[in-house]
């Protein structure tokens, strides 16, 4: 992010009519764009958000309120039109670009008639309970398939990125990553997810435990970590995130598998933080761990705990509001208007 | 509100194809849309931020860091398209209604060109620091154009209604108005507006306090504290209000003088209150007592504190969302998504 165009937002923008920073965070993410954008007119108009969907083996150790086959239903229902990001994203104007990163189903019916693309790693992670989630090979491929996607949508002119999930069981690897990168107690950074009974919740912390213990990840190395205790969507997130900043887009990072995402993506490549827009504060407990370890503040609150990118979708007209307030407001020399007086 | 309508979109909203609850705040928006409108497919799709201007004989006072011009300029700067409101207004796809309540200088050529409405009750109110600000006889004025206005716009289809201010000096009798009906101590609830000095919020302090002491407002009685330590536009805001709630239309209530407005109006109907949706909160620091007086929680908290109907335009977008959630997701079973397991 070039710091030349951030001062140069900066500047500008203490010359809108309106006291000095009374527009708050828009103002900090104006110049934000700005600076991803080399410009003072930055557009965010063409938008996607890219929902990665992926299975876990470790439903198996119970850690999950819905059955597996929920995964691909809602692929389903992401197709149908009718799921939440649907009416979220096309509320914000947005498309929704679905992606089987290793559902544990056949959908290849949806990806031929072009209705989702198929980055199928997969048929779900292996049980991370009981050795690694996946190779490290496949965790690589994860990753990229990220990178491309992102890559593909930027050519086609998509000014705005936003990341989401679908995945029956996604938030254990989510704790289980936050777990190894922050160094936290997996108690702390293990929550609810879908609403999940006292007893689930006792299986999916000590789900966690043990694959901790039986895998072993390197925290210093992210493709480990994603290895051995990730899942298929969540390295197709990181992946998004990476491309977003390799073609210095802004990328919106939904709730907490989202940003799971984010924090491997942090550890692959630093400078990718300054791409990323944290969209809301997730109901899950763990959320606020991730956000605090990446150093971003979110700009919603309101309770959501659903993923899909639906907390992303939601924040995208501020995004959007942040760029129109650069690039068509008056300064207080052009509007005629006096400034604070002495 | 109907509660029958309000049981109705909660029994509905529970078959949706999420986990229970996971939608947080967007489903106790949809739950209240429904309830308002009484159907399950509320449309706010046509909306309206009325953005009252007037000016304040306290500015005499020393309690504001701009000249009192800058109220005239500002309506300017609105009709000309350049300021806050507008560009957010229009990302949110609202009109921007400029209603002239009592601004001190000559704007009828404005009124003329159809540019803005006038309602206006005289050229600013007078100094409440050394008499009322205005008679009761001006104070109910204010409140019942503010009404009047609210009714105009739903009869031409308005279904989503948002309030906006601009004067120089208001924070100064909306503290004011705070201050009587919460009975909190004048430097409690008193900040610095649009960023004055340590000497101006001395002098905003004293100036509230001389205003109570002289006047004497009688906190029971929602007239006469306007008419003593109001304002023109803070009036007409809470007739705004309680117009929507007589045409049973949500209206969105922006930041610190838009909410002294929502006080005066609950105080005038209690019910109104179930009407109003707190936009966002303000870094004016009293717009937390407010809305605690209210029992409204705000939808975003972006740090704004300028007023104009900024914060009421940016959460527009949340409330079409929770409407669209409403109207156009679907359940479980239509979507043959298996519910939550055993």
């Amino acid at each position: 992010v070039s710091r030349e165009w951030r001062q140069k937002a900066r500047d500008y923008l203490s010359r809108l009519a309106i006291p000095r920073g009374s527009l708050g965070e828009l103002l900090v993410l104006a110049e934000q764009l700005s600076g991803i954008r080399e410009t003072l007119k930055p557009s965010v108009s063409k938008k996607a958000v890219v929902t990665m969907a992926g299975d876990h083996g470790v439903v198996r150790e119970g850690v999950s309120a819905f059955p597996r086959e929920v995964t691909p239903q809602m692929v389903n229902n992401f197709v149908l039109g009718g799921a939440a990001i649907n009416v979220l994203a096309e509320t914000a104007g947005a498309r929704v670009v679905v992606v089987d990163m290793g559902v544990a189903a056949d959908l290849g019916t949806l990806v031929k008639e072009g209705k989702i693309l198929s980055y199928k790693i997969d048929h779900g992670t292996r049980n991370m309970a009981r050795g690694p989630a996946m190779t490290r090979e496949q965790a690589r491929r994860a990753v990229e398939s990220g990178i491309e996607i992102a890559g593909k949508l930027v050519r086609e002119g998509v000014e705005l990125l936003a990341t989401g999930d679908m995945g029956i069981g996604n938030t254990t690897p989510s704790s289980a990553i936050l777990a190894v990168l922050s160094g936290r107690p997996v108690r702390q950074v293990t929550g609810r997810g879908t609403g999940i009974s006292d007893q689930a919740l006792e299986n999916k912390v000590r789900a966690i435990e043990k694959a901790i213990e039986v895998n072993r990840p390197d925290a210093r190395d992210p493709v480990d970590v994603l290895a051995k205790v990730g899942g298929f969507e969540i390295g197709g997130i990181a992946g998004v995130i990476l491309g977003a900043a390799y073609h210095r887009v802004p990328v919106l990072v939904d709730g907490f598998i989202s940003t799971a995402g984010a924090l491997l993506a942090r550890a692959l490549a630093p400078d990718s933080v300054e791409y990323m827009i944290a969209a809301h504060r997730s109901l899950e407990y763990g959320h606020q761990f991730m956000l605090e370890e990446l150093g971003l503040s979110p700009l919603l609150n309101l309770n959501l705990r659903l993923g899909e990118g639906t907390g992303a979708a939601l924040a995208m007209n501020i995004v959007e509001a942040a760029a129109q307030v650069m690039g068509k407001m008056l300064t207080f020399e052009d509007a005629g208007v006096d400034g604070p007086g002495g």
